[in-house]
This record gives structure tokens, C-alpha cells and sequence, in this order.
């Protein structure tokens, strides 16, 4: 595996072939190695980005505190097949203060919209510049975060990028919590609050898959496993609208967002009208963030 | 010279091929002409695009009655040596309503900015979407827009497009009157008038070349040469900030709008602090636009 650090080195290793690209902030997990595994069974040559975006961050403290390391990841990353690592520092990604923004409206609002303001914007403006400088053929995004899928779905096809899109399933921890970054935050007497977010969904696709449509009260169902958890939102949305969904007729994603404790998490199920979901993929042992 | 509809079809022509880029509205005129041809002195493929793009226009009977004319305009792309024209129709460009938008903060503000709310997101949106569905290596951008030149350089850096961005000289008439399609909405009696705007700027040039660097002394050198005339602005600006500039000490533009009758006109010369500036070229004979 190479590490380079400017766009113009990653096409000139790139150029021509069909390379797939997983952006990431780093600080890799099993998630980002589902998505790695996913990229490298295109047949392409995969690069993954890494870059911890201050765009994307709406809280100045969480941009400080997020965790970074190099070495760890890289060891990750080769390991997962990941033939060229992108790892540019701020000032090669923003040598001058960046005038530029990519908005997608609509598609932006509500739910991560409503309660990380200027999250997307960051998120859809990185995500045109990694497109635009890497010239990449595909792009795998997990669909852990939903309506940042969404978002990207629709920045691609409006912006008539020829890259194709890949969702890829959430990666779940034995016991059924979705594998995160933030998890190694969760105080060891919350991970039983915090499994209400999982189990909570889980009660719902079973419902979806014994008939029920009603977007209120799959969220109810959701809503009455959560515990002792602060609640933002719960709520069903158009796959690629990412608008609410009174009634279940075609792709959405039931969607939660509460802090335990201190730590936000979000989690969400993909369900479709034929009853059928994808709740995510089982780790067979803890996941190795678990364990630092 | 091919002509192509969609962004697949324009890839699979030029792929891998360094091509140029010569993003139009249509109704081509002798300042497009020397764009095309500048684009042909690149050595790739030359590609044009032909949209009236719906996003720019900030008053919907501008969009309504700008002219448009295919084969007129197919006939002298041709001549100038385009290799590919791209005319996408509005259902082609926009499948789904966009809800996508690309905005350069601060470099869109004030002068044309000001006066046109909303032109230079469309504008950056589609430039962007053009540069992202063709993947040209250049793009050759006319200097008389010397405003959304500085945006479309600043989206480029920003975003991280491969993509060199070449400006052209304006074209202006024999009398000196910069090269416009709005120019046939002009009434005879209004020529004299309207060419206050070049020869005020042709003043300014040679105060440049005398030695004045002060920014308003030049804005006053221009104004004091309008006639009968609605000024909007003159400004001297920052070539790639396009903030207003109080001393000339790097490349600048001294830009001014005014309406004339009816018809709003924008004009400008690029000034440097060596005493030079480029006040553009002139035809030999009128423009092919005034026997229309």
C-alpha cells in the first residue's frame, strides 16, 4: 500500500483505472472495513481518503477532540486490501481559506440536518472535492449514516459525476450496538441504554415484515425500547429524499438519534415495502475498538 | 463536428483525450469565436457546450427570451473548429428538480454579485456539474465576464478540478464597444451612449500606463466619460478576489455596469501594476451580430 498526500499523486497512481474510493475521517473500525472489503471486490484499485474535515464539524471541541493516528490506521488499511491511502494534511486540502460550498437542499434538512447545523454542507463539500480531484468510478459509503448516503446519491446525480454509488450494511458489535468511533466513549453502565437504539429497530423490521407500514407507529415501536436515553429523533425517511414517510411504499430508512450519556449516537434499519430490511451484519467477537 | 446530448455520450468521445472546454449559452458571436479558437490552439479535442442554463438567470423573461438558434450556432462552432458540441436539453441537465447548489462566498459578492442575486450560484453550479460530468483539462472562460472568471478559478481551486482555467481577451467592435449578444437590443441612437463604457475604460488604461494606481481616481477617470447612461457600478477589483481595491499592486480588473435604454451592459479592462493592462481586441468589421 502507498500514502500519498495531494490529489494530483493520487491520480497520476490512479489515473485511468477503475479505482473505488471510501472516504473516511480515520480512526478506522469493522464498519470501514466492510466498506474496504466491499470496494475491493469491484476490481479496481481501492482508495481509501483520510482526512479529518473541519467543514463537516459543527462543534468546534468535537473537531479538536477527534481522535487521529496514522500508523494504526494505516496498518488497517493495508490490511484491508487498500491499494492507495490518501492522507493530506489541512493546508494541502485548503492552502487558501475555501470560498467554495456544496449545499443540497432538501435532502439536508431534518433529522443529522436539524441537529448538526452546516454538518452536510461540509460533508457534500468534501465529498465534491474528493470526486473532482480523484476522479474515482465508484464510491462505497456506509449506511449507517443514512441521509449522509442520501445526500451524496443526490449531489452525485445532480452534479453529474460519473461515479457510481455504493451503500454498504451497518456493521453491528455481537450484542447488537452499531459499530462506531464514538463508542469507545459509552461508560460501561450505559451500553445497556445504548442497545435500546438497536433492539428498538430490530422490534420494527420484525413488524415490517409481518405487515405493518404506518411510519408513526414503526417509530413508536422504536421510541418504547428506548430507555434512559435522550431522544433527538425517531423517525422513517424517503431512501433518497431523506423526507418522512407517512406510509412504507418504497426504499426508506427508519431512523434514531439519542445521547446516552454524554455520546450521541444514531443508528438506523433500511426497509422496504415487501416487508423485507436490512438491519446490518454481526461482528462475531467485539469490536477491536472495544478493546483500547 | 459531432454533436452529443448527454455526459456519457461526451466522455466516450473525449475520453482520456486532453480536452478543452468552451462552456456557452448559444448565440455564438465573435467573442465566443476567439474562445473556440483560442481552445483549439490547445492541441486536444475541443468541446462546446450549448445550455441556457435555467439556474443563472435571475429574472425568468431574460430566460425566457434569450435567443436560441442550434444550427445557426452548430454552423459557426463548426468553422471555429469545435471537434464536439454538447447541447443537452433542460430535461437532460435536470432529470429531477436540483437540489444541489454550488456557491463561492465572497469572490460572488458585490458588483455583478450584487446587481444579479442568484447568477453566480447558478452559474457556479453549472459550471461545476460541466466540469464534473466532462473531466475536460482546460476550460477557456472570456475576460469580459471578469467577475465570473474569479469565481470559476476560486470554484476550481477549491473543489480540486483538474482543470486549467484559461481566460480570453474581449472582442470588441471596431468603434470599441466589447462584444455582447446583447448588443442588437441596442438602439441606433443609443451607440453613442453605450460607448461611454469603452471609452471611459480605454482612459483609464492609458492613466494606468501614465502611472495611477489610485482606485478611485480610475473609478472617477471611467464615470466621468458615462453619458446618458443608468450606471450600476465601477469598480477596481482584485483579479482573483474580485474585492474592491484602493491601490493598484496586483492584477485587477476596473469593471463597470450600466444600463443603456433598455439594455444592460457590463464591460471591463484588466490592469496591472506595471503600467499594463489588456483593453482586449478589436474587429476589423462590425460584428456579425449587427446584420441581424
Amino acid at each position: 500500500m502507498k500514502i500519498v498526500k495531494t490529489f494530483t499523486a493520487v491520480r497520476s497512481e490512479v489515473a485511468g483505472a477503475s479505482a473505488a474510493l471510501v472516504p473516511t475521517m480515520g480512526f478506522l473500525h469493522e464498519g470501514h472495513v466492510s466498506l474496504l472489503e466491499l470496494a475491493g471486490g469491484l476490481g479496481g484499485p481501492v482508495v481509501m481518503s483520510l482526512f479529518v474535515n473541519p467543514l463537516q464539524f459543527d462543534r468546534p471541541v468535537d473537531l479538536e477532540r477527534y481522535p487521529r493516528d496514522l500508523d494504526r490506521d494505516a496498518g488497517i488499511a493495508a490490511a484491508a486490501g487498500v491499494d492507495l491511502l490518501f492522507a493530506p494534511t489541512v493546508e494541502e486540502m485548503y492552502p487558501s481559506p475555501p470560498r467554495t460550498r456544496v449545499r443540497v437542499d432538501s435532502v439536508s434538512e431534518g433529522m443529522e440536518g436539524e441537529h448538526r447545523p452546516g454538518h452536510f454542507e461540509g460533508v457534500a463539500t468534501v465529498v465534491a472535492k474528493l470526486f473532482a480531484g480523484i476522479q474515482p468510478e465508484a464510491a462505497v459509503f456506509g449506511r449507517k449514516d443514512a441521509q449522509q448516503l442520501a445526500v451524496v446519491r443526490r449531489l452525485t446525480a445532480d452534479l453529474s459525476f460519473p461515479v457510481e454509488i455504493i451503500g454498504a450494511p451497518t456493521v453491528r458489535a455481537p450484542d447488537g450496538l452499531a459499530v462506531s468511533s464514538r463508542n469507545v466513549f459509552i461508560a460501561e453502565d450505559d451500553r445497556a441504554a445504548a442497545l435500546g437504539l438497536s433492539s428498538g429497530l430490530f422490534a420494527a423490521a420484525e413488524a415490517v415484515a409481518a405487515g405493518e407500514r404506518n411510519g408513526a407507529r414503526l417509530e413508536s415501536l422504536v421510541r418504547d425500547r428506548l430507555g434512559d436515553v435522550r431522544v433527538e429523533y425517531v423517525s422513517l425517511a424517503d431512501a433518497f429524499e431523506a423526507e418522512p414517510v407517512e406510509t412504507l411504499e418504497r426504499e426508506a430508512f427508519l431512523a434514531v438519534a439519542a445521547r446516552v450519556g454524554d455520546v450521541r449516537l444514531i443508528d438506523n434499519i433500511v426497509v422496504w415495502p415487501d416487508g423485507s430490511s436490512d438491519t446490518g451484519v454481526r461482528l462475531e467477537r467485539p469490536s477491536i475498538l472495544r478493546r483500547m
